[in-house]
């Protein structure tokens, strides 16, 4: 319980200040601990990152194996599994870049986050795959649209602020909405290629 | 031109180890400098990535000032703006998701940096909003729809690979035209609502 705390007020000072600058000594007062005490908890700043990481890429992972379970529409799985996503990142426990930020990981840790990730973006790249062969979606390349698309939600946690005027649901809803409906556009005047 | 050199150096430390991670001392050897040598030209990895984001700003500027000018339809010029972005971003100068990175740098420079960055959203923002309005592009939240564009495209710094199977120009291309076509969609099936 203490430890969630804690990666809740990791998140706060990554946001903050960056992945780079934000130092044990920051996080320690953000969440009301001594640094020494800190330090009982998490061995350092990099270990603390991977609790981040990876339990995003659960919630994610979580989020997309139930989205494809589901009886709804290949367009409709999509964009339900990119409204997750975004909230996800935006969450206040989530909610930093710092997730993303695999190569400040050690090599081990590294190589454990990137596989989870790995994981997820194929899962993604699989719905994409099966709408175009089902003709749910333009025929487009799966793998360079994935990574679009999860790029576009990956961005929200740098410019999203949770003290701005749209919250993150609406964020989430609109994102989602728009990069699907580039998939299923069929009928761009004077473009006869459709393959992206 | 020895600064240009460095400034090469530095984002491919910079692309290989993460901001965090990339020291002085290793982009001194990459640029073939000693460490004291790498001093005289530049005070610290502060000052290094300050001049690697606002020389990748100016190119975005110019890019998109020149695009503007033309005589095309506004989705081909949303998409020159995509496709030059992207390449700037994948450039051997430019290309290191670092030079996104404005949180790490000190307060002035910072506030300076973003800014610029400002300026060129601002930029394309009003070239969406622009077809909106024109009837180019369907109705949508220019600023929403714009950040999740150039998010995508600055994604491509995080995943792109020189010497992987696709050139910078294809994913230039290719990420640019799904974008674009995402904002020209108008007859989703069961939504009546295109606003996103």
């Amino acid at each position: 319980m203490r430890k969630l705390e804690i990666l809740k007020a990791a998140s706060r000072v990554f946001r903050r200040r960056g992945l780079a600058a934000a130092g044990m000594r920051e996080i320690a007062a953000e969440a009301g601990l001594s640094p020494g005490n800190l330090y009982h908890y998490f061995h350092g700043k990099d270990q603390i990152l991977y609790f981040c990481q990876d339990r995003a890429l659960d919630v994610l992972l979580s989020a997309l194996a139930k989205t494809r379970r589901s009886r709804k529409p290949r367009p409709q799985k999509l964009e339900t599994v990119l409204r997750a996503h975004v909230l996800c990142l935006l969450d206040e426990l989530e909610g930093s870049v710092a997730h993303l930020e695999v190569e400040a990981l050690p090599p081990r840790l590294r190589r454990y986050v990137i596989k989870k990730r790995d994981r997820y973006e194929s899962g993604v790249q699989n719905l994409v795959a099966a709408g175009v062969r089902a003709g749910d979606f333009e025929p487009c390349d799966p793998k360079l649209v994935t990574r679009a698309i999860l790029g576009a939600a990956n961005w929200t946690a740098r410019w999203f602020k949770p003290e701005g005027p749209q919250p993150a649901s609406e964020v989430a809803d609109g994102l989602a909405r728009f990069l699907v409906r580039g998939l299923r556009h069929g009928d761009t005047p004077g473009d006869t290629s459709v393959r992206v």
